[in-house]
């Protein structure tokens, strides 16, 4: 068995309004930063894994993120998997 | 003037607790994923910026985090840039 680590980030989808980005995006003019715009706020998760291959950690995270991390309808997200050595 | 666009991860540091990735790890278990843990939960937050070059853009992207995304006592930050066409 391996261990693998996974780097989720869980995003609200472009479709949809974030209305923590447009606030923290208002925030940004008012501290001297108006050059910043289109500011959006998701989730970034990081955890363990033990698993036989990076295609089993692969499965399982996926079935994480579509169980408990993501809500489908308002987010979307993606991952990437290391080896922990 | 360039666009930038900027990919922000802001994490609990390691040496707080994260109640809110202990709750998820705990319910990995109860969803059949037990080989999941240490699960921790942060804030990814992407954002455009223009400015004269990368350089620039990194200045502004670090007073950014420093002074509204990211409360330094409880988390850490860390960012890329990549210019967009």
């Amino acid at each position: 068995m391996a261990k693998f680590i996974a780097n989720i980030n869980v995003m609200p989808l472009k479709a949809l309004l974030d209305p923590q980005g447009k606030a923290v995006t208002g925030s940004m003019k008012n501290l001297g930063l108006p050059e910043i715009e289109n500011v959006r706020i998701g989730k970034h998760i990081t955890l363990e894994i033990e698993a036989a291959s990076k295609d089993a950690a692969n499965v399982k995270v996926d079935e994480a993120c579509k169980k408990l991390l993501c809500n489908q309808i308002m987010e979307g997200y993606e991952f990437s998997l290391a080896e922990l050595k």
